[in-house]
């Protein structure tokens, strides 16, 4: 009964998915929505289908945050992504329809067709910023896989990006910025970057695909967290819908990649909320980062985007003590699951006395803004006799929370159940966006003149 | 002492692909060699060095003809191709340099920036393709991971092929065909296959990927009957080059993307030759295919294309009967090892009495042409007192060597060594493609007027 519920629900949404697709041949915007509900129904149909095989190649990881510790499927992104790009595919002749069809004595006349009306610019951008999404997700993909080195995760985007920048520069070109008011007495109104204005987009894209990738491993939160920042970028791109003509198509062009981006992250969290049936991988971090990138740069709202990213940018810049070794990095710093309380915990790394000079300066350096508790070792409370001198001196050690984000949740709120966790980063998540769009739209006159 | 020679020799041609492709920045066919030598030593020296990696996530495959079986990576296609792209990525700018290096103003004044100049179209040519061959990419990895079905397998490379119809559509659009001469009594001189032809190149992409991974299963054919299509292409392309200018752009076009899949598939089979360190997988069957669909499409030489892959061809008509289940298909119908002889012989599969219709037809259609052996199973010879009526039944049928080229050929030459055979395939390849040069270069008087 249930199923039959089910399938008739599904079908009736493919259906108007369909209907909408064939209905707006005219209206890209439209199209969108309909290939966004398609992805979400089939990436929520395809990921239980298609569950079993992951196992079976060992793409599958055990969930340490259970009682049981459940081993269920790893790397689901790929479908969500796969979905995706299969949606724009479809979707790429859409915005040019009114070539095709008005204009369509093209076909017919020869000489047209290398016609200057036809926008191959804007073709450009598409085909470009897929091409960087479809390197991340194969990218991703054989990181799950492998496990490939930290260089090469940050080389790698680099390269991916090649084509954006590329299109970037023959379509825009622009690599002057506007300085902010408080500085111009220093540098004038305008500051041309050249090439600099394109290695700050290419590390776009190295931070947008590595700082999801690093507020991850609990149940829901990298698909959370993703689906904010897309939501918020959306709402960002209706405010400029009835502005000026170049900034909407750029903000149209932003809403073509993430209204389908929504609907498949949907179709995915549905399967991977707490408690988790899949997990997502760094296919899916990488892939919805790249998302984010190639629209803020080529939509040209990077530092908007910026905005949207405060509690990743946040993380990262609180965990790079351990990022670049200065404090002892464990091989995972998630949470620690207590199955008494059934809690999460925050989890401490040890640090062996002496502790050498880096060390000591970044817990210097967090303690003073309260960011970390350092955990003295007793080694008084011990009964010294029984301990030899080896022995004391492995014991002489001090502890401290791991720096990321989620364990400083918990160290300031105390042990919460895992589902609880995601939705406080969540709410975070939310209220910096909020603060990101006052920033934008209300504390912009401070910086920048209102055109 | 070998190894230090092994890297000194190395580590020159590194530098000698860089010396070229920093003295290139305005012959971007040297600069596609460049970076061909450069793909070609970075596979060569990848693939030893991250085999155990994918033995360790059980990418292997036993080498079933061989005496003692020895399990080896599969699908290190996905090296090559991924250095390939990168290749690519690397080289989009250099086909454009006079725009940025004479015409460097654009850099300085705004308004030039969408000057007409600039060649989008053709920018949107190589995004496409790159696009499309980087869809194939993922889908054959993904294939070497799940064995996918069959139906997605035709339908997937569909969906890849869209960006570059797209392409194709809004640069050309041309979609008249030339009748030959014999049929033009009946048609005229032109045919417009308006949407048809469409079919007809995303068929072409599916044929291509297809037909490459059924020719397949012994040491070094794969590669090996890629290189030969992808050298004849490359003659075919530099036979163009003196001609006028639209065909020289096109060849030039080609080219670039022949010159670095050569010296990536050199890369790879130095290890995939007999006897294999690695197996290439259907990553590598559909990279290949792809790349050749995609030039024989944006560079207009399909019907050229197809003369070159008469083999395949043959190969795809002659298993069409088993494909289609219309005579009974194993899972594998690569030829059997004979580990006495130490050699390969024809596989065979049985067929059980009485047999239908479409199995009778299919046999009298082969056998009339000599293309299979029929081995009718003498019930008489065995003591018919032992065997009871059903085991008598099961006894009732007839046996034919499996409906492949490798089989056929076999079943021609006699039993051979897995490298003799490969090499064998390797001749035929050679001689169709001077059969091909042939039809193309003196025969085609007699079906088209020479302009």
């Amino acid at each position: 009964m249930l199923t039959t519920t089910v399938s008739i629900t599904l079908t009736s949404l493919i259906l108007l998915a369909f209907v909408i697709i064939f209905n707006t041949v005219h209206d890209p915007l439209s199209a969108s929505i309909g290939f966004s509900l398609l992805g979400c129904v089939i990436t929520w149909r395809l990921v239980p289908e298609l569950k079993e095989n992951f196992i079976k190649i060992n793409l599958s990881g055990k969930d340490l945050n259970k009682i049981n510790k459940p081993v269920i499927p790893e790397s689901m992104g790929i479908i969500c992504a796969t979905v995706y790009l299969i949606c724009l595919f479809l979707f790429i002749p859409f915005p040019f329809m009114e070539w095709f069809t008005d204009k369509g004595k093209v076909i017919t006349r020869r000489e047209e067709f290398h016609s200057p009306t036809f926008p191959h610019h804007k073709l450009g951008e598409f085909l470009s910023a897929m091409l960087s999404l479809q390197s991340m997700v194969l990218l991703g993909f054989v990181d799950d896989l492998f496990d490939i080195r930290w260089r090469y995760k940050l080389l790698l985007p680099t390269i991916a990006s090649i084509p954006l920048l590329m299109v970037y520069y023959v379509n825009f070109g622009e690599t002057h910025i506007v300085l902010p008011i408080p500085l111009r007495f220093l540098f004038g109104g305008y500051i041309d970057l050249g090439y600099l204005y394109y290695l700050y987009m290419s590390l776009m894209a190295v931070f947008c695909t590595n700082s999801i990738n690093i507020l991850a491993g609990i149940n829901g939160v990298e698909i959370g967290q993703s689906l904010i920042i897309a939501i918020s970028i959306a709402i960002n791109d209706l405010l400029f819908l009835n502005g000026s003509d170049p900034a909407v198509e750029a903000h149209l062009f932003s809403l073509y990649f993430i209204i389908p981006f929504i609907g498949v992250s949907l179709g995915l969290i549905m399967h991977n909320w707490y408690p988790s049936r899949v997990f997502v991988g760094d296919t899916y971090c990488y892939f919805a980062g790249m998302t984010f990138a190639v629209v803020g740069i080529l939509a040209h709202f990077s530092k908007t985007m910026i905005l949207f990213f405060l509690p990743q940018i946040f993380n990262f810049a609180y965990s790079v003590p351990q990022l670049f070794k200065l404090v002892e990095c464990p091989r995972h710093r998630m949470p620690k699951f207590n199955p008494l309380t059934r809690k999460l915990e925050f989890s401490k790394v040890k640090l062996q006395k002496p502790l050498n000079l880096p060390t000591l300066l970044s817990l210097k350096l967090f303690s003073t803004f309260g960011l970390i508790k350092i955990m003295e070792n007793n080694v008084n409370n011990i009964d010294k006799k029984k301990i030899i001198d080896d022995d004391k001196k492995d014991l002489d050690y001090i502890e401290v929370n791991n720096f990321t984000l989620l364990n400083l949740i918990l160290l300031k709120f105390g042990p919460m159940n895992e589902r609880t966790l995601t939705i406080c980063v969540l709410i975070i998540q939310v209220l910096t966006s909020c603060l990101a769009f006052f920033i934008r739209y209300r504390l912009v006159h401070l910086f920048y003149e209102i055109i």
